[in-house]
């Protein structure tokens, strides 16, 4: 079966407090940048074997809702590569 | 002056252990999902202003160099994109 790897980025959704970002905005500011707005996002690049590019990423689907991010707080996209 | 977002995802240089990523990879499993190998990844969205996008990439390596990533264990890549 092909290998696929799957990058899931997972994002507090809009509107949800982010103080690890906030606080790295202030550090970056105290070393005397300037930025309008800092987001932080968590990436996981997942190996897999499937029949297909669909069935990876419904696998990878799967292990976001189950696992890898909380659908209350989060967002989070797909991308899936041939490997 | 034009507005950029710079997405900075910085990685665990190979060869690194990543204690984060295999506790998920086994979490994972025990859920009954199949993984060859699974890699995390910090992802930061940086909002700022520049006169153009080369500046806005010069500016958002010098924090990544200056703060978002450690040179030692981390490589990192960078995204450029007017907003």
């Amino acid at each position: 079966m092909p290998g696929y790897t799957v990058t899931v980025t997972v994002r507090l959704k809009e509107g949800v407090l982010d103080p690890e970002a906030e606080t790295t905005q202030r550090a970056l500011e105290r070393l005397g940048f300037e930025i309008a707005d800092l987001r932080s996002a968590d990436q996981f690049e997942l190996d897999l074997t499937a029949g297909d590019a669909d069935s990876a990423r419904q696998r990878a689907e799967e292990m976001t809702e189950r696992l890898l991010a909380n659908p209350t707080i989060h967002d989070y996209e797909l991308a899936v590569d041939e490997r």
